[in-house]
Formats: C-alpha cells, sequence, structure tokens
C-alpha cells in the first residue's frame, strides 16, 4: 500500500515520515520544490506536479491533499477529480469546514471518485506520539485504508482501557481513530475537538491567572498569597481532576519561563473555533464556554476597541465618570 | 421638615439643591469647609462637625449621609449612633454594600434610632430630573420623610401611566422612588439596578462594535459596509425596542465624538457589579449576561495578562504556533 | 405618492394603515384573500395578485415586500425583478439576513431596479407609536419615498432633541429613520438592533430573577430580604439610568402578573440575534452579552441536555456524586 | 510516624488506607462508630472520641481533619485548639474556603500550634491512583509530614517526566504534591483546580452536546450527521489535544450508557466553583470561562425561572410573541 502526500507542510511531512516508520512508501508532492527533496531525501517518491504523483500511483490510489483550508485544498481536490480514476480515494485532510468537506464529496462521488474528511489531531507532537485521525467518509474506502490509520495512530498502548467497554467493539477508537460518520463528520468532530481544546485552554489560563494574581497588591495584606504557578501545575499533572496532556505542556511551558514574560499574550485562532460556535447557533445549543474561549482570543489582540470606549463614554455621559488611569 | 446632609460632593450637594427647590431646607456639612461654604452660599445652614449639625436640628432629626461606601460612610454612622436620639433617622445614602447596611441598621436600632438604606440613582442629572431612590428600612421615617423622597424625585409627568396598573396602588413608585423592603433592600435594590445598567451598557457597546466593524479590511469586500454608528443611534431613540436613556446618552456622546476618539477604552467599576454577580452566587442564580458586563471592564485594564500569555504558551507548545502580529 | 404593500400580516397591515393615516394610500396583496379584504374595508386598493398590484401602480413604483424572512420574500423578490421596470424600487422588508439583501439588490440592479432593505422596529406598538426604520440602499430612492418613511416614523417629538448635535445634520435621524449605508446597511442595522435588544432584555432577566430571589429559603435568614419586584420595576422608569421601553413594558408585564405565572419561561427567537453573533465570529468582535442573550434562549427550551447529564456522568465518575434532587 | 483522622467518609477512610499500605498507621475517629469500627478491623486505631484520639498520639502531634466544610471542620479544629499541644500540628483537609483556613491558622498559631491547609485530589480514584495534594503553611510541619504525604501522593511514575524541569528543582511536585504557599494557599489551589475542572467539564459538555445534536431534525437534511458520540470520545483519548482523565472517565461513562439515560442532568455544586469566581471578582480578573461554568449548573437545577418568564412576558409585551410550544 502506498500513499500519495499533497503539501508537505509540518503535518504533512511528518505525516509521511510516520507512515515510513511503519514501511509505508509516499509519493510526495509540494508546490515548494524544497520540501519535496527533503522527504525525497528520506527515501520518499517525488513528484514533479500532482499529475505525476497521480500517474506513479497504482489504481485503486489513495491522496492525502494537508494544504491550508480553504483555496489551496479547494483547488487541489478540484484537480484530482479530473485526474483521479473510478475507485480512487483523495482525502481532505485539513482543517476545512465541514460543509465544504460534504460539498467537495458530493463532486467527486459524481466521478465515481471517493473521498474522505479526515481531521488529525497531534500538532508538533504528532511524529512521536502518533495522530488522532478522526474521519468521515463510506465505510469502504476507510476499510481499504485501515492499515494506513493505523500506522499514523497513536495506538492502544497510549492510554489505559476503557472499563466496561465492550469487547467485540470497534478494534478502531481504542487505537486512536475513528470513523466518525458520513462525509463532514471528520471535519465536523475535528471542529469540535478544536473547540473543546480551546475551552480547557481558557479554563487553565483563566485558573492560572487567579493563581498568579492571588498575590495582588490590590488585595487586602491579609488575604495575599504568593503562590509558585509552576510547581502548583507540575503538581496538578498526577493525581488531580486536571490532569491532562494540555495540563503536561503548560508544566513544561511554566517550567523553561514561570513568569511566560516571553509571551506578549495575543492570541491566534484558526478557523474551528469559530465554526464551532456557528454550528450552536444552527443547532440551538447552548455554548458560553466554547464562545467565551473564541472571544478571549478576538479580545486579546484589541487595544481600546470601540466597545470599550463607548462603555467610557456612557460612563462618563450619565455620571461624570473619568476613564481610570 | 429640615433634613441634615453629611457629605457634599456631586451627589450630596445636588440633593440639597433639589430639596431647596422643593423649600426643604438642610443644615450641611462636609470635612472640605469649601463645600459647605458653597452651599450656605446657596441658603443651606452650615453646620461646622457632625455634632453641630445634629444639635441644630430639631428632634425627631433625619441624618442623610451621602459619603463614599465603605470607611467614611461606618465612620458617620457609627458617630450618629451616639449623636443621634431615639426616634431619629439616619439615611445610609452612598452605593454601599447591603449587607452593611443590615449590620448598621441593627446597630441602630439597639439605640431606638431607625436607619433607611437608600440607593439613589440620577447621577449628574439628577439635579434637574430627579432622583429615583429605592428605599430599605421600616415604614414609619419612610412615611415621616416622605415629602422629601417626593421633593427628590423625578415625578409622575417623567413617563406615561403604566397601563393596567392598580387604581389604588402605592403612589409611590409612579412619582419614581419605591419602598423597597426591610433594610438592606434599598442597597440591594440599587446593586441590581446597576448590574442591569452595566449589562444593558455592554449589550449596546456590543452592538455598537459591530456596527463599527461592519467595514473592517478583513471582511470580504463585497460584505463590507460602512455605516454611520452616530444616526444610527440617534435613529433608534425614537420608535425601537431599545429606546432608553442609555441610548440618549449614547447618541449625544456620539453627536459629540463619532469616533469616540476622547477615550482610550479603561472603564471603570464600583462595587455593585461584582456585588451583584456575587448575589447571584449567593442564591444560585445564572448571571451570564451581568458577569460578562464586569469582566468585559476588567479586561479593558489589562494588557497582555498571565491568562493570554498562558494561552500563547500552551499554543506555542502543542502546535509550534507563534504569535500573531 | 402611491406605495405597494405585499404580506398583509401585522406588520404589514399596519404600515399600510400608518399610512393612510398620513393621506398616503395603498396598493395591497396578500396570499390570504381575507387580509386583503380587511384593509380594502379600511380604503386601500385590493389586487388580486402580484403582477395584478403592480399594474395598479404608475412608475416608478415602489413595492414593499413585508413576508417572513426566507423563501416567502425570496419568491416575491424574484417575481418582482420581472414584474418591474427599471427606476422602480422594491423594498425589503422582513427581518431578512442582510448577505441575502446584498445578493438580491444586485440581481435587481442588473434589470434597472432599485432595491431598499429596510429594518423596522417598533412591534404590536408601531402603529400608534410610529416605526423606527434603518435602511440601506443608494440615495436616490430613499429620498423619493422619504414622504413614506416621515409617515411611518415617530417623529421628532418622539424624544427630546439631542444636546450637541449640529444644526445642519441630516434631518431623518431625528425624525427615528436612518439611511444607513448602502444595500446590506438596513438589514445589518436592524440584526444589531435586535441583539442590543435581547442582551437589554436578558440583562433585565437576570436582575429581576436576583431581585425575585432575594428572599430564598436557602440564604441564611438574617440576608433575606422579600422585595416587591413590580414596584421596583415601575419605580425605575422614572429617574434611574436603566429607564427604557423595554422597562416600561417590563413594569407593566408585572403590574398585571406579578409573579409572571402566566408564563412557562420557553423564550422563542427569531434569526436576529443569531445573525449577530455570526457578524461578531466574521469580523473578530467580541460578543459576550450578545452570545450569552442567545443562549439563554436556547437553555430555556431544553430540558435535561446532553451536556448537562454528560456532567452529572462526570461527577458521578470521577467522585462518586449522584445527582441532587 | 503515625497519624490521628478524625473523618472517616469515604476520603478520610481512603487516606488512612493508603498510608497503611505505605506501612503508616493511624487513629482514627468519627462521631459514627461503624465507620471507626470498620477501619479498625483493617488495622487502624480506634479512638472514642476527638480527645482520646490526641491522647494516643506521641508528641509531635499530627492531627488531620476531613470533615465537611463549615461548622464540623471550625468545631474540630476548635476543639484541636485546645486539646493540642505547642509543635503539634492541625490539618484542615476539607473543601474549606481559603479565608477560613487563613483565620483558623492564626488561632492555632496563638497557641504554638502549626495549621496545615491541604487541599486533595483524586475522588473515588485517590486511594489507587494517589492524591493530588496542595498544601499551605508553614514549612517546618510540610517537612516534618513528608513521609506522610509522600506515601498519599501519586509519585513520579504517574507521569511521564517533564522536559526542561531544573535538576535541583523541589522533588515534590513531580510526585504529585506541592507546598503552594503559606496557609491559605492549599485551599485557595484547590479551588482554582476545581474551578478548572468546572470549566474543562464544561468545554466537553458543550462539544459532547454538539456532536449529538449534530444529526437534529432541526438542521437542513444535507447537514445532518449521525455521529458515534461515545466513540469518539474513545478516539481522542489518544493523541488528541483533549486527552485527559476527564476525558477517560468520560469515555468510559459513555461505554456504559452512550445515550446518558441514567442521568436527569441535574448537576450539583460544591462551593469552590463559586469561591473561584468571587476570587476573581476580588483580584478583578476576567473569569468568563469558570463563570459560565458555575451557571450551567445552577441552571440545570432550574425549571421554567423568573428569568426567562421575564424575557417572556417582554416579548409577549412589545411583539405579541407567544411561547413557542
Amino acid at each position: 500500500m502506498r500513499l500519495g502526500m499533497v503539501g508537505l507542510g509540518r503535518m504533512g511531512a511528518n505525516l509521511v515520515r510516520r507512515l515510513a516508520r511503519a514501511g509505508i512508501s509516499s509519493v510526495v508532492w509540494d508546490r515548494d520544490p524544497t520540501a519535496v527533496a527533503a522527504l525525497a531525501a528520506e527515501g520518499a517518491e517525488a513528484a514533479t506536479d500532482l499529475a505525476d504523483l497521480v500517474r506513479r500511483l497504482e489504481g485503486p490510489r489513495a491522496v492525502w491533499v494537508m494544504l491550508p483550508a480553504g483555496a489551496a485544498t479547494e483547488d487541489a481536490i478540484a484537480q484530482l477529480a479530473t485526474l483521479l480514476s473510478p475507485g480512487d480515494v483523495a482525502i481532505d485532510g485539513g482543517n476545512g469546514m465541514w460543509k465544504d468537506a460534504i460539498r467537495r464529496a458530493a463532486l467527486l462521488r459524481e466521478r465515481g471518485i471517493d473521498m474522505l474528511d479526515i481531521g488529525t489531531s497531534g500538532g508538533v507532537w504528532g511524529l512521536a506520539r502518533g495522530y488522532c485521525l478522526m474521519i468521515g467518509g463510506p465505510e469502504a474506502p476507510v476499510r481499504r485504508l485501515d492499515p494506513i490509520f493505523a500506522a499514523l495512530a497513536p495506538g492502544e498502548a497510549a492510554a489505559s482501557p476503557t472499563p466496561g467497554r465492550a469487547a467485540g467493539a470497534d478494534p478502531r477508537p481504542p487505537h486512536g481513530y475513528v470513523h466518525a460518520g458520513p462525509n463532514g463528520a471528520g471535519h465536523f468532530t475535528k471542529m469540535v475537538h478544536n473547540a473543546i481544546e480551546y475551552g480547557m485552554m481558557q479554563a487553565m489560563a483563566e485558573g492560572l491567572e487567579l493563581l498568579e494574581q492571588a498575590g495582588s497588591e490590590t488585595l487586602p495584606p491579609e488575604h495575599r498569597l504568593d503562590l509558585d504557578v509552576p510547581e502548583i501545575t507540575e503538581a496538578w499533572r498526577r493525581g488531580s481532576v486536571v490532569a491532562s496532556w494540555l495540563l503536561d505542556l503548560t508544566a513544561q511551558a511554566l517550567a523553561a519561563d514561570g513568569a511566560l514574560s516571553s509571551y506578549s499574550g495575543r492570541v491566534g485562532d484558526s478557523g474551528e473555533g469559530r465554526w464551532a460556535v456557528q454550528a450552536a447557533l444552527d443547532s440551538a445549543v447552548p455554548a458560553p464556554v466554547l464562545s467565551a474561549a473564541v472571544y478571549a482570543r478576538f479580545r486579546s489582540r484589541q487595544s481600546g476597541p470601540f466597545a470599550d470606549r463607548a462603555l467610557s463614554a456612557m460612563r462618563n455621559a450619565f455620571g461624570g465618570h473619568l476613564e481610570p488611569k
């Protein structure tokens, strides 16, 4: 079994590498020739363009598109619609909008080509730790590509077995990948995953600020507490209810820079957090925490926004209040 | 009927002035002699200290303490506990914590002195517009001081009658003041009033920012809208569902400075918003909007807080993400 | 000047009536003949279908579509695109999505027909109180139809003048209507108006529950306060910072049913609140209060949602906690 | 080294058991004699009352109070103030308010008795998994009782080492316990831990509901997704960013009852979540997620609250809207 990989950024390149370690070879292409050359030097087969990549694979082919969501992915899938043959599989692997995945899959299906939309979690650690894969699409190509998914996933040893899980249940989830549902389900599930991630991060961030501000001079002296935030996070990693991979990384970041003085506090957000809020609106699900986490990031990138100036103006208008220094 | 007024800041002084316009004279004191002299020049009777103020009034006396909440009010009430006589009334008129009012009233009651806790809304406009008074305490002194409250309140003409209001109902609320309940009720009601005010202001502020950002260059060109925010708020003042005094003031502020460029966006908060959230916690009432309004003000005064730096650190740790510029 | 009105529900019919009072006659049509007959009995000219309505008007025509947002409006505008002539104006007057208005206007413009998207606030009170109109589209048809808008709007007397407003400024906003910007601006502005309305309502609702729960038996006896919520809202109508039309209506509702026992607490929402949150996501504007207000309504219609059952399940899993009774 | 344990509920009894496994014996007392007898049968030394428990220990003594926060703990600490001798240590081990711990420690210090306030995380799993301990108080008793803490904590093997942690750093945090700071720091840190826990749980709960509602019939058919929520959570346990102990437990709960139909969705809350919000108010830290998590629990226990009925009443008043079915 061989895979075509389109897009050799950090994610795409490391997927190829993790497959290679499991003995699965890849044909690779990227518009940046140095990225192609780098992987070719590691043993992957280099293609000169997307058509060449398709030609180098035997049917039924599997081509994984790991490009930024939006125009780049849209173009590549559109090209694959003309380059691939019935029975082939195209994988929409970026952090795309799930409704786009449904639309793209329908387009490919008209030509007899299957599409899988796959959400991939693992970040810079995935090469070593394995990738959690959330797969949407028809069952047949999921089954056919199972060796690829199994090689990418972390494997059962990555966590203890879940007590009470039925013996004959699907073996994939305990290996760290899941056939979540029909097309769209992969990206939808990844979107929700990322929104939960945002919420967990924000919960921790608020808690850490409470700890860091516990000694604030604005508090009465008898209630000030100087706390060692890095050591507290280290202790929480074991035995506490908040033990988590995010906490592991937080403790690591605080071990390196206890005051986090190397960060300015401008926090980026990618599309998934926003899309999850839109999904909440679509299905009338209250999502206060997921929204608050997105808004905290928006706010982190603002300075003196119109809303706050409007509050000051109103306070001045009714009470003669001046802005505090 | 005469009133003793302790504390001649903006609120105290204007209460005296509005009473004078209604023919009710006051004995006044403030630790700042120029404040006393200013009101004396307008016809009020000047006292040299708190004891002198009490002496100059005939029993049953009414002394209104209009000082900052906290130590200043605490001291004045404690002194009045020794200076006043049974049957006198002390008024705790600042924006105090309602539990303090309950405690102070119990202290005075032991000496036969009544206390009223009064929340006063109206700000810098109260002198002309009248004050909305929220009164807590026993019925007898509320009834005795009714002419004072009636003179301070805006009066029935300030709003149209409420359809369906019972004919024989208490005439005070339609005049703009209310005996809200026992001691504590005045300050509790004012606390809730201010929390609602925070929430309404935040709702408007968010909406105004949406209008102001509707033409943002980050949006697709076909969806950018350049909107005239000041003119929109002016139009909303008539016939819309959001018509309100706060909107009147907002339209006024925007007429003077459409871009609100004279404000930095650092928004102050006094205690009532926080106390209202604490009351919500005490009685297990969900208060997401009231809390969000308080938090927006906290956030407006921060720059690069620990929470946001922690988010950046986590994002860097799991995904190698750098902070956006 | 005459107007064609399509859709004679509460809003459409009352717009016709308010115009008639100002001496502006209308040609009316609705798919429900009894609605047409009712207005014809009041003096409007009845049309038998949309084409007939167009025929009965002289060019340049103005046809106001006041139908539910979505398919009904979409159909009517599409028909008008073929029935109207260059120089005519179609008005998209429902609570539609602003991006739809932009799209529809472009379609009509190709045929030389102008479109105005108008947000109309006023509800069941608009006939008597006047309608606040938020208008998007090109300047020429706005100017031409000014007598219609002026007749529908509340007029200057509905509020006191805004101090500091420039003498030569646009006279429309002080009459209660505004040309907010290009196509889309009318519905966008109405969307934001409604979101602010949701936020203000939620602020009041939370505050009222705090008042109502102040005497809760779960509180320590010395801190329980029995408050008269209806009387407090009546007093707030005059002189307070929260004075507003929504408060007037709240006081009215509480005068009729102080315990609000005729309501179950299931709260509907129309699209504008959700769209406003989507606009906040589009432009990266933090909107915690507008979102919380939408979520409170979602939550009000749920019973034992999956999220809450999941919390119970987790609490049981890590702490052996049983659900409280 | 021996420990006195007061309070043999689930937490207290299991602490004794885990110590016994490490060869540390305890003298135990509870007002329920059967609880005492049960542990005595397992080898603990039974005391007949608190004074007897103190008598049975040799100085310098260590007595751990593991009772419900509030009156029970207050009484026990007050008694220990008279029963213990200078140099002894009392441990305030319940989920108490951190300001109470500061007050109690000051009381004991006057008599030469040290107090430690310890937050203990681990729930029903602590006996097997170990307890994460957050300790506040002076250094000397922390050092003296180190063998006890080390025996209770999970130990280093419970998580992988934190990369970059300094070699000579305090060895306690990597074992799962931390001397967080002076008195109050233990309970403050536990309070923040629990608030983060609430926030993480709520983030997950919202995400799970999004997954569960992805197939809702209110959505357009082409966008409905039937997702297998239990299998998704199982897959997330490995390699994903949200991997965490809470997720492990969630997957376990969903393996047993995929629809969570054995839960009603009434969610309890103990004091820590509320206290954390109060701490946020005290130190002006924005805590939208921590608050939202608390409010979601409040709301889960309500049915048709006043706030929602007020919203319905307002909607009816301005728009004639009836409540949806």
